[in-house]
């Protein structure tokens, strides 16, 4: 059985269908977006979350945009068309500022654009809906390919942990953690995967814990704070997290916690591999330091108790989205090029 | 500005009216408790919880059982109230495994039962509530003494980190990790809390932010997985935590994450406090191998995402509710006899 498709184009390829993963695992329900403001508000609001998903989204989003903006003005001028290209790319990228792969697909559909500018705007959309397409099976193939090269660490009987999600969920098909797990599962190699939950949107619950489930996995889920003592007992050989941006030097961005998940392996003389496409290394970016983290909304962590409120009313709240992990306490990069060792 | 009481003997002194914790912070609500049956069910169902509370929940809720057992059997044969008194004892020992609080109280009160026993019944039944009563005023004057040792160690504007919550709430008054804040604030002097939410069932977010909230202390409130970031921010001078239990060798019970955030104040080199009564150091436990640790219900983990499964169904789930911090991560351990330093 395989985890529901992450995001796909309907039939008449006008509408990207985003399976909303805010209402996993319980409700299995697919959100048709066809112009910006619906792709920015479903990476914002994380219907459509995980780097590379976030990418193919911004990808598939822009060329839907794109093509029903013309269809809407009825827009044939060049000028016009360009404008708000360049308007709604720009626009895109501000849905989320941290994950480097919304830009890089935002670029990739930018060339495109540029090579088929003196195109007529038919042709312009059909080369822009081929680009934002091979993104997305360039994605499959990439994950893949980490799976493969991640797999090879992999010997039967291992204890994995993970956080937050990078799997199938957060690309087009196996994700860039869970990657080497899919792939060792294929060829029947028997693995004990522990999710940490991921406070505070719960994507290792609700998402991780979800698709190696339903692929079949032997998967535990824990709370964050239950990683140290999971790693003391000796359960854990080998740790696998996704990253949303690698700096030159090494130092990962990713889903607040990885940090702590670092430092505690390190202390347990645990392997711990960050699963990145290549394109998540960003060698404008020099160190760690020079990432803006993301701080998300303080309901989340004050406001999922059995819809009551879980802390006090007016209490402050600290709720960065993501860390950054030292390079020193990263083991290796796992990429679709084999695994690195940085500086980059 | 206070915090409710957690506990107290009502004016027939017959029910013990316990805060049913579970609520907060949205809703104070007093549970009456009259008989062991009731006793058990409050503290296994966390209605009170912490190590002090529960030894003083234990104390007076075995006296009570006791007065409304006489008084329901009409029963002044002593042979009958023996037998009961310690079927009562050992059945309110087995509401939670790891706090050693339980026992010493329970093992209190049959020190008392025994001092007493050739007197009427009426006479037993009266040493018995002194007795838990002086549990009880006992337990304030420690965490007041607790407090002064460690407000010691604090300057103003320093920047504290605590996990779960060994505060007012988790004893009479005070506290133990949370005394030393408490008798700062007392003395005007200004700090910055950080709280773990503390996951799954969230009392630094329920309890620990609520009690400080309410005391006009600046509180911060964290997911468990943010306290790398806080810590290497350099927002974090010094960590107090409680115990449930402290082995000879200083090893420490207490509530799952603990271990963690020690092995992170390693890390930063963040001083680590474990702030007890002398009680919780239970010297016939060589180490913390020995002690038991509980696990608690998975829907603690699985289903708590507004009323909706927050993982699928199915999946396994690992609920330990404490975790063994080994004594070389700790600093020091705060007691109302000072600052002390294990082996003990």
């Amino acid at each position: 059985m395989q985890p529901p498709k992450t995001l796909y184009l309907d039939g008449n390829k006008s509408t990207v269908e985003i399976l909303d993963q805010r209402l996993l695992p319980h409700t299995i329900a697919y959100e048709p977006v066809s112009d910006k403001h619906q792709v920015w508000d479903a990476i914002k609001e994380l219907k459509v979350r995980g780097a590379p998903a976030i990418g193919v989204a911004a990808a598939l989003g822009l060329y839907v945009h794109m093509k029903n903006f013309v269809a809407q003005n009825q827009c044939l001028d060049h000028a016009a068309f360009t404008q708000e290209f360049e308007s709604a790319k720009a626009y895109l990228s501000t849905a989320r500022p941290t994950a480097v792969n919304l830009d890089w697909a935002l670029n990739k559909m930018a060339v495109s654009f540029s090579a088929n500018k003196y195109k007529p705007v038919p042709e312009i959309i059909l080369a822009l809906r081929q680009a934002a397409e091979k993104i997305k099976s360039d994605d499959t193939d990439i994950c893949h390919r980490i799976g493969t090269h991640g797999a090879a660490l992999l010997k039967p009987g291992m204890g994995i942990l993970t956080h937050c999600n990078a799997g199938a969920l957060a690309a087009t098909k196996y994700g860039t953690a869970l990657a080497p797990i899919y792939i060792a599962h294929e060829h029947g190699i028997n693995l004990r995967v522990y999710a940490d939950e991921t406070r505070p949107v719960l994507q290792g619950a609700r998402l991780t814990a979800f698709e190696l489930h339903q692929a079949g996995v032997d998967i535990t889920l824990i709370c964050d704070n239950m990683a140290a003592t999971v790693m003391s007992k000796g359960l854990v050989d080998i740790i696998f997290v996704g990253c949303d941006r690698v700096a030159a030097n090494g130092d990962v961005a990713n889903k607040i916690g990885t940090y702590g998940v670092a430092l505690l392996a390190k202390n347990f003389k645990i392997p711990f591999y960050v699963c990145a496409p290549f394109s998540t290394i960003d060698v404008n970016t020099k160190t760690g330091a020079e990432i803006v983290i993301e701080e998300r909304d303080q309901a989340e962590i004050t406001d999922l108790w059995y819809n009551q409120p879980m802390a006090p009313r007016g209490v402050k709240v600290f709720n960065p989205s993501f860390d950054i992990t030292l390079a020193s306490y990263i083991t290796g990069f796992i990429t679709e090029n084999g695994i690195l060792h940085p500086p980059f």
